[in-house]
């Protein structure tokens, strides 16, 4: 039977996401918070100089260096880049990891709430949705699972056997909320609950029908042909994630007052609307479709 | 009789303070909306450096270079500092300044709406809080003007004759919102109104008491004796920005959980709670006394 004996959990990734730093700190200074019986957890802080930095990274996005391919890339050599490797020999190896279950603390700017993120398929994280959904119902449940071999993903979370992000918002860069905070805790505290009750084979029944949003693609900021951004989120849709987007709706607003509407032939629902994180890629919003978990008999 | 026959208008002092930045191309763009019969209106774009780099500032912050003595000492040359002597060379010099109006525009992660920052004392600061309070009743007055004689005050906004802030929040750094933008708009579209109709002698009937904020001193987030931050803004007070905190109120949750209470024997009015650029400093908040701003006859 499968058996989760080692969780991580990581804080601090991106060195301005306040919350996970701060819950990480807390847990270390109160470690009956995440002890549970049938497992051990340890707590890792994964981007300390970004944070006296007071920035995301101080390099490159240390959430976009857990390739496979790149942990093993020795000319890989910059900060991040080496933080992914010294985690990798902590936690993992990548594909062979000591860490059954990662989880991953992050904060965004966006109206998103507290969001369960799944990068991988499969029965455990369809139970765990599931559970989280039913223990917090008003938490949201995201699948990004769809588009890679694990090996091909870039993400933290996808070092573990396991692995998941909890991603709590709005909460602006370099802050940190009371309010968020306890919502990141509560999440995270459902996470180590639903594994103590894997592991004892005691789940209680769960629903057979859990909603998530499944990610569709990313859309940009309209640009000129210089690469200049020449207007911005519509305000109809600015901290309305989740919310359904009907075509023709509006969707961004010109600096010379043009309003764009929605072109796309299907209803979608929009995530990280306006992240303060994704304009450095020119990154509006992530749309979703709206998708059931079903669990099996 | 005194005139305004040259405003300027700032963006960007702070380079992840999105909404002046772009207001300022959005008048670069469409002079017109800037323009009035009986003044030049220039609009100026204060630490592109610090924008590119997607940070407050490079190397101090600019809004903090604008006494007298450092405008004249030579020695103080990094980038923000090399900037105020260049814009104090455009706009200014400080003390007999060509500007007379110098409208500063700012973000703030704090739920502070349209705030109208005055820094100096004086009848035409008192006609124009009473008109832009007429015109725009959610505009939020705020006074911080009898602390410093001019020449020690060190704001960007003191280069002018006249200088103001425009305040808009709550915005987190790095991102545009379109109703930021807006309100910051509308809020400089009084003032630019305001000043065509105090050239003209022909302002409206004012109201003869217009309610402001006046600021008393700032609170330190709880510390320990190492200078680690070990609290945080109670959730309570949290995006409650101009409502009263009484004595024995909630100020601070530490993170083993004790409640910290505001012990002063005066209600007081929180501002800038919680904004992200004051944890440099270990500001929490700045407190406030609720004052009228009277109209002589």
């Amino acid at each position: 039977m499968d058996q989760i004996k080692q969780v991580a959990i990581v804080g601090g990734v991106h060195g301005n996401e306040f919350s996970g730093i701060y819950l990480v700190k807390q847990y270390q200074q109160q470690p009956e918070q995440v002890s549970r019986r049938s497992f051990t957890t340890e707590t890792v802080w994964a981007n300390p100089e970004a944070h006296y930095a007071n920035k995301r990274y101080l390099h490159s996005d240390l959430n976009r260096q857990f390739k496979t391919v790149d942990l093993a890339n020795p000319n890989l050599c910059n900060y991040e880049q080496s933080r992914a490797k010294v985690l990798n020999a902590q936690l993992g190896p990548k594909g062979n990891a000591r860490t059954d279950l990662l989880i991953d603390l992050h904060n965004t700017t966006s109206n998103m709430g507290a969001c369960l993120i799944l990068t991988q398929a499969g029965p455990f994280y369809n139970k765990l949705a599931a559970y989280v959904k039913m223990k917090m119902p008003e938490a949201i449940i995201s699948r990004d699972e769809d588009h890679f071999a694990a090996e091909e993903h870039a993400l933290m979370c996808t070092l573990g056997r396991y692995g998941v992000l909890v991603e709590v918002g709005p909460q602006p860069q370099s802050v940190l909320r009371q309010d968020v905070l306890e919502l990141m805790h509560r999440m995270t505290q459902h996470i180590l609950d639903f594994v103590e009750l894997y592991n004892n084979n005691a789940l209680p029944v769960l629903p057979k029908q859990t909603e998530a949003f499944r990610y569709l693609h990313s859309i940009k900021l309209p640009m000129n042909e210089r690469g200049e951004r020449i207007g911005m989120v519509h305000k109809n849709v600015q901290d309305r994630d989740y919310q359904p987007i009907y075509p023709g709706d509006p969707l961004f607003t010109l600096f010379d007052g043009t309003v764009v509407k929605y072109e796309g032939e299907q209803v979608v629902y929009p995530t990280f609307i306006n992240e303060a994180a994704y304009y450095d890629n020119n990154l509006a919003m992530s749309l979703n479709e709206k998708v059931l978990i079903e669990l099996e008999e």
